[in-house]
């Protein structure tokens, strides 16, 4: 069911750093049907907006983030405080420019920043959904962001971009509605969770549900919060976002604060001091239901599956035109699986661009990367943009 | 103090399944200064021979183990259960041939299989140390056996031999009491923890301590054990054991028990509930507090640090022969890190040799792998021991 909504061009025309973030509530009349089977409905949709949509709507370009994050891209994040997390990627002059672009970003289903998740109020209880809320996939993220287009009247997007997380969405976006994908840029990202990546997320969710404040995941109705699990397994995940060369380099075996070993278990070493502080900091601005439930969806997600275990399958007949991204110093999705996304690409005789980034940082490197990433990324939607006969504005 | 200690040799010349394991106390006149300045003693340490002591002592091989390994190389484990950890390479015709060599193994210090650590009763309270056990090193690890040695009237060993930590210990053995070591076998291991190796000791110390149930330490005083904190450290570190491409082709993304994912949070995996099996299975072998201080006790480890940053340094004039060994596939401690062990043995004209052996099990080959590894120690203690003209057993 598609509701039109008749854009507020007053509203978007306005900078980015006071541009509006809604939140809309979808699937009332038509709740969303789930890949568990179970249905959705009503829930709501948070998303944020930058730039000016054009008068056929052909310029949007929606933005899709990793486990972690949410809409707040650009300007300061009311929720941390801090500036947005692609700032670099996305504005005025960058290479998703929001002069030419209307920038959508949406927090994904299951999420903490706005749209229904796990820390959500149950209507059917009037509490907290807890565990009670269903276990989503990156294919209903998807369908829900679509449920929001549809409401917002956008037919068609200009481009779909994300890393890690964000790039399972732009190939889930390609693969399940390909008539509305005119670009998918997918960067530092897999096809399917490998076995070692399922681990680590395990490891993770086992260190939140240890936690004696977990609660069996009812913390909120209490006056309990599982921070020491989730701050484990923030640090046991964070590693996995940094390569062995970047560590060594960043921190080597630096101490912290001191001039020799301290011979005991406080942080001697910046490495450990580092960590820590990526664990304590993040409890403040992540509920630990929702990092259960969106490592799921990641671990639970692989788009050859139901293609018959073949990727190409997936994208069989699609007119979109694809720019994969990876980093060489990515461990947790390396180079090896975007080559078989570009080879499965290919295989059905799809326009792609790869760029295998020459990168120090491992797979952050999608959120540090400078101008080698933003150039290729601005080259890519530069010249879709051209092929349109700069219809763009 | 060397205490001389007339050897049993009835009792030695007993068939490996029912050696002895023994405990001895040590440092009751002259405890054992440790490098944080502090001082232990008296101190009990458990160790398992195998084979028979030839007449001038001089066919003794010390195995060195592993952070959560123990004495008990061969036979039944009375702690587990299990068999020895290294039968495939520790006995009668084995590559270290109890039937020629007199094999030793001793619990590390810290640790808790008979060896004392946190868990041991503290003399001066008559209550477990825990946290007032001190911090210690490989370097006290490695004193602390050549005081066992020197009260078994051991002077020389035929070899020193270990995986991990264990090779550690070898070359920290090498560098301290270079005329004590004939040759040095060091496998799959490092001269000092890098910034990675550190990052996830830190999140399993993390997890550990952020269990309610281990109480700052003093868990054994009080009706509690730190299980679920253990589980999580020990999952956290098994993955580093293992490379991604055997994980993929052991588990990959099959189902365990079920013929489609159960949209909840059960192991739905096989690599899930391997990785419980793991957790779960290890808190009833190994201590908590002892994972603390081993593992700290490895991230201290810097074979370089004591020599003006120069690992070449700590084996200047050396008569040790070395063999270093590495698995392509092990990324905990990469080929790299021994290729630099190698080349540092170089640089002082020491005589080594270095096998980069191809296997797909990650940093766990050293327990796993095969023919390789064992041709490899088999023939490079068979020419030793022909260099001595054949003067062993």
């Amino acid at each position: 069911m598609i509701m039109l909504f008749f854009m507020d061009q007053e509203k978007s025309a306005e900078t980015e750093e006071d541009s509006f973030a809604e939140v809309v509530t979808l699937g009332q009349d038509n709740p969303l049907r789930l890949d568990s089977g179970e249905e959705l409905g009503p829930f709501d949709a948070a998303y944020k907006c930058w730039g000016k949509l054009n008068y056929d709507k052909s310029n949007v370009v929606l933005v899709c983030h990793a486990l972690t994050g949410d809409h707040y891209v650009r300007g300061i994040n009311p929720i941390t405080g801090k500036r947005g997390w692609w700032e670099n990627m996305i504005g005025p002059g960058r290479p998703v420019d929001t002069d030419h672009y209307y920038v959508l970003a949406i927090n994904v289903l299951g999420s903490c920043a706005g749209t229904t998740g796990p820390s959500s109020i149950n209507p059917e209880t009037g509490k907290p959904y807890g565990l009670d809320f269903p276990v989503i996939t990156v294919g209903d993220m998807v369908r829900a962001q679509a449920m929001l287009l549809d409401y917002l009247g956008i037919e068609r997007l200009f481009s779909v971009i994300g890393g890690s997380m964000g790039g399972m969405q732009v190939l889930q976006w390609a693969a399940d509605f390909p008539d509305r994908v005119r670009t998918a840029i997918a960067i530092a990202t897999t096809w399917r969770h490998s076995a070692q990546n399922i681990a680590f997320h395990e490891v993770g969710r086992q260190a939140i549900m240890a936690d004696a404040n977990w609660n069996h995941g009812r913390y909120l109705d209490q006056e309990t919060r599982p921070h020491a699990g989730l701050a484990v397994a923030r640090m046991a995940a964070h590693i996995t976002y940094m390569s062995e060369s970047g560590l060594t380099s960043r921190f080597g075996r630096n101490l912290q604060d001191r001039e020799k070993l301290a011979f005991g278990f406080d942080a001697d070493f910046q490495i450990e001091s580092y960590l820590r502080h990526q664990g304590i900091s993040f409890v403040d601005r992540f509920d630990a239901n929702s990092y259960l439930y969106i490592t799921r969806a990641m671990d639970y997600y692989d788009l050859s599956a139901d293609h018959d275990g073949v990727l190409a399958k997936a994208f069989q007949g699609t007119k979109t035109r694809f720019c994969i991204v990876s980093f060489t110093s990515d461990w947790l999705y390396p180079t090896v699986e975007s080559r078989h996304i570009v080879r499965s690409l290919n295989a059905v005789g799809a326009r792609v661009s790869f760029a295998d980034i020459d990168a120090d940082k491992g797979h952050d490197s999608f959120l540090l990367e400078g101008d080698d990433l933003n150039d290729v990324v601005r080259g890519f939607l530069g010249s879709e943009s051209e092929a349109m006969g700069g219809a763009l504005p």
